[in-house]
């Protein structure tokens, strides 16, 4: 297949259709139902309408979750209590099917394309179905050197390229983004608080658990990276500089999906920061985006807001993987559904409000 | 089919296993995630656990939603803007497919059954699928006297019986309330005043939209009606006292599901009413309630608080028909899923904390 590589595609992402978005809160008024009362499922079907540019907007299926894995040097300071060993032992997990990711998928109909970007490890045991797209053996240790060469950067998110242009290739029709990679909020971390100019001791959570003294010297690894950062630093020089292999990946496989004109749906903190890292490439990015869960790292919430995002789903689900996104893709589907299948008043024959007003 | 009465299902809701919820509050901390990081998806896979009285449960597949419809004699005190027809109408319309409960029921694979229990006008259409069981052409106006005699209440609680029981026959593993009925906002109000001694003020709601002076005088007349429930009043009289017909068979359905051990998705603000009318006749109705979806209606909130439920979706809706339920169901059966399908860190190899934490 002769992918597009990321440059190229970033020309290629358009506004979304304002004409198509008009034409889906019309439509909402008519379907038999008071106007209004499908909350943000009418929210999202408009946008999804203007996605897709036209109003019914077809239904975003299939579905493929792209799973990135990716080591960090970042391990090494001591930013979390797991071992870089368990990114590979998940990663072959996520290809035997035994993880949360694998469950929620087989639920809801989608499938998971599991990617190793930048694992360090071995990964143990059947490899079938991964997709072995390694950049390097983990990032370098971001508390004293850059992450990745601006060379590294550019491959990873040719890498997030090329399987989500992949997938669109094969019939997907939305996008969901997942991730896996030990000691992988910290580099997010430094990401959002660069792209969205908030403190890193705003942004900076504990992960999947640590305490406050590792939250502490967390930051001050954080404060220490982003202050590497000079004025007039381009975006790839930032996303090499803080890493890691899996984030910008992730945030080529947004680019992908934007560029193809279907929505991605974006899970917690890692992936907030990939499409920070996508929206500040190429800023109509944000219009594809669908906030899947509100993570419970604050950083997520910081870099949501900045896109202009209001997660779907509030479940205090701290893992990754992309299961809040992928959790969140019936009610995507269902806000697509209501435009296209829905009856109308007039087709129906309902009644409406006799006062006049809907 | 030889359907047991109401009355004799209260007797067979057993208090949910305690032992099964331990199991599962062990079993997550052994599945390949940090512990508790599936938040609330933990909480629900230890109920369905305490519900099935196993861990894992099964999971709650397939799924009955039940649509009850009803009438309500209050309308013609003005609580609202929509004419009475449109329940019948809707009713046509949930027959036909074109509701957004069946768009949805489409969505999740779960079956939808709609019931006529007191609908007032001539249902148009081909009634093809609709369940007739219409105890009364809608309710007396609860503004100046009882809503139903108590024969008809019971009746109305034994239609929801035979629904759920049937549905329960068919293979069903899990229920999901919904409703629709013109003006069934007001009386909803006011059980939830009585179920949980909340002020009038406090529970009444815009419904599907009203102005001021509708809500004003919506209730006025609720605060009249609860007025007359006489100290000492059974749950009974207070189901006749303020109806509706609707509301007492959702408040059936939950009892049949309860006795026969699914879980039951409850919906808005009127399947909240008809869950205390059913844990006010049964209070180990309770742990088998899951709160699909946080209405706007504000007695929604203060009754879903009264049984300890916190709803897993808030999207805004305010439609009613089971729609904020049913788009819960897929998070239900996740739930369930991670419980009986994910590996464990000892069956796939996955290394644990190295600070002896999990």
């Amino acid at each position: 297949m002769n992918t597009e590589t990321f440059d190229e595609l970033l020309a290629r992402v358009r506004p979304v259709d304002q004409v198509a978005a008009a034409a889906a809160v019309v439509r909402h008024t008519r379907l038999t139902k008071p106007v209004g009362s499908l909350g943000r499922l009418e929210d999202l079907g408009v946008q999804l309408s203007a996605i897709a540019r036209v109003c019914p907007p077809p239904p975003p299926e299939p579905v493929t979750i792209g799973v990135f894995a990716g080591d960090h040097g970042v391990v090494a300071s001591g930013v979390t209590p797991w071992p870089s060993e368990v990114t590979a032992q998940m990663v072959a997990n996520f290809c035997s099917g035994g993880a949360a990711i694998n469950v929620i998928s087989r639920l809801v109909g989608a499938e998971v394309v599991v990617v190793d970007v930048g694992v360090a490890t071995p990964i143990p045991g059947d490899l079938e179905g991964l997709r072995q797209c390694n950049v390097a053996k983990g990032t370098a240790n971001l508390a004293l050197q850059p992450a990745m060469t601006r060379d590294q950067a550019m491959v990873a998110l040719n890498v997030g390229v090329q399987i989500g242009a992949e997938a669109i290739a094969q019939g997907a029709r939305m996008l969901v983004t997942g991730d896996m990679g030990i000691g992988n909020t910290t580099p997010s971390a430094a990401l959002i608080a660069v792209f969205t100019a908030a403190s890193p001791h705003l942004v900076t959570g504990r992960g999947t658990g640590i305490d406050d003294a590792t939250l502490a010297l967390k930051t001050s690894v954080i404060e220490s990276a982003i202050n590497r950062i000079v004025p007039g630093a381009t975006p790839l020089d930032v996303v090499a500089e803080l890493g890691g292999l899996e984030i910008a990946a992730i945030a080529g496989f947004i680019v992908a999906g934007a560029a193809a004109g279907v929505p991605i749906v974006i899970d917690g903190v890692i992936s907030v920061a990939a499409a920070l890292i996508a929206t500040a490439f190429a800023p109509n990015v944000k219009d594809y985006l669908v906030g899947g869960h509100r993570s419970s790292e604050p950083g997520a919430t910081i870099g949501m807001a900045h896109m202009g995002l209001v997660p779907l789903l509030d479940l205090e689900l701290r893992l990754g993987e992309g299961t809040g996104a992928a959790l969140a893709i019936p009610l995507v589907q269902a806000a697509a559904r209501i435009l296209g299948e829905m009856a109308t008043f007039d087709s129906a024959g309902v009644t409406e409000r006799d006062d006049g007003k809907r």
